[in-house]
């Protein structure tokens, strides 16, 4: 499986195609098939780390997923994290934050979400939106966003030190593709729910998203927490790259079948006489 | 749809088969066809109400899933709750309680993981193992539990008042199938990590457990928190049922596509000006 590449800190976003599908040449067929067949190696992968967490191991996986509005976070979620067991899965979707979180650090309400040890993290949205959007909507001074690079880097190196695999996706849209489909959220009752007013006005600075996308990426693309720019006009092909994504992150952890900390043959003879 | 129906203040754990399968007739083929078929109903609906709750609706589901040891509530995350929206599902696994939870109120704990509107919570065993393990191994004086039952009642009442639609599930497995999944557990490298051995010491007082549960179904079972016991020796039984009855409550909900509070043809002026 050779899967997605990291981006490396000279990343022009500029020149990767959203609609491109590295890895898959005979379209969504091909997807289909290869995230179906690779499922069950998820699933295992997954089960393992969670079993080596409860014995005492230390591993865990967070993955972070940034986007433009209906790239596809929800989709991934469903379709890549859905196909991984509930029990060892805590996903958090960080919305603008509340009072409270707005009185500490940016990272503290991230740290109250990270994964415990055994299981699987998923941010939809992240403590990345504290250098997006608060640097499109201007909401913190520019030097803070500057700052604010080098703290992640350096939380993302604890978080590594301690024993987290950290892998980081911007699902890539282009602003095509996001007209189509706000067009198809308006026109579909099942989904209007999901259209929010501010969706234009977000779009609308588009290029400064991208920018300061780029610039973030940049700045926080790391060998031990790297980015991935994975092209999102396709859903079939992102939900491919990223579930591809994954079950590379938890190969590099490798995480076997604990030893228990019980006499195997003790216990069967216990159980027998019951 | 003819799901399980609600056990009464009258229950005789005894009386029920835990190896029948009460609305299957063709076994395990005509269990897994029916629960794949109505799949897509139960995805539909938990996104609905999922959709109510964004856009201000008070209606949430909470599954209380209550078993001994290998009964299935892992198989129930994994294949039932699993093929709901991860982000529409609040899973939480209660574990023996930390010295700060056994410092309050048993109920605190419980509060807080509560579904927000619009969620399904699932509850991985419950405050109901505050009469169950706690009558069984004495852990508070009888009078408490005894109370408890009226405390667990009312709880369910004020949930139920504002809004939240509570099942509540024993998976009921019989003691000689419980010994072969414990065996089944010692014998596999994938397995041995679910083991405890515990589970032989709790499996040694069956009967103690069996009359708690009894007593604890008896006296919180009402119609507006209802119990089901599930026969659970065959795992493709009881992942149908509780499907079902997931479903069943969902559609007593029967949540709608939210209104939505904006403008739909101006919205669709501004995005095809952008």
């Amino acid at each position: 499986m050779s899967g997605p590449t990291p981006v490396g800190a000279d990343l022009h976003l500029a020149d990767i195609d959203p609609s491109s599908t590295p890895g898959i040449t005979k379209g969504r067929h091909e997807a289909a098939r290869k995230r179906a067949y690779h499922g069950a190696e998820l699933a295992d992968l997954q089960e393992r780390l969670y079993a080596a967490g409860m014995e005492g191991g230390k591993r865990s996986l967070l993955l972070v997923l940034q986007a433009m509005d209906t790239a596809g976070k929800g989709g991934i979620v469903r379709h890549v994290v859905g196909n991984m067991d509930p029990q060892g899965v805590h996903l958090h979707a960080f919305k603008a934050p509340t009072d409270e979180e707005q009185a500490h650090d940016f990272l503290w309400r991230i740290r109250a979400q990270l994964p415990a040890p055994g299981m699987v993290g998923v941010f939809d949205r992240s403590h990345y939106e504290d250098v997006l959007i608060a640097r499109v909507h201007g909401l913190v001074p520019s030097e803070v966003i500057e700052q604010r690079y080098g703290q992640i880097a350096a939380f993302e190196r604890e978080l590594v030190a301690s024993g987290t695999t950290i892998v980081k996706v911007m699902l890539h849209l282009s602003r095509d593709e996001q007209k189509d489909r706000l067009a198809r959220r308006l026109d579909r009752r099942d989904k209007q729910w999901k259209y929010n007013p501010t969706d234009v006005d977000e779009r609308a600075r588009w290029d400064e998203y991208m920018a300061a996308y780029e610039r973030a990426i940049r700045r926080t693309t790391e060998p031990s927490a790297p980015w991935f720019v994975v092209p999102a006009d396709h859903k079939w092909y992102s939900r491919w790259a990223v579930q591809t994504i994954v079950i590379d992150a938890l190969r590099g952890i490798d995480p076997q079948w604990p030893k228990v900390g019980y006499d195997i043959e003790e216990q069967k003879a216990r159980l027998a006489a019951t």
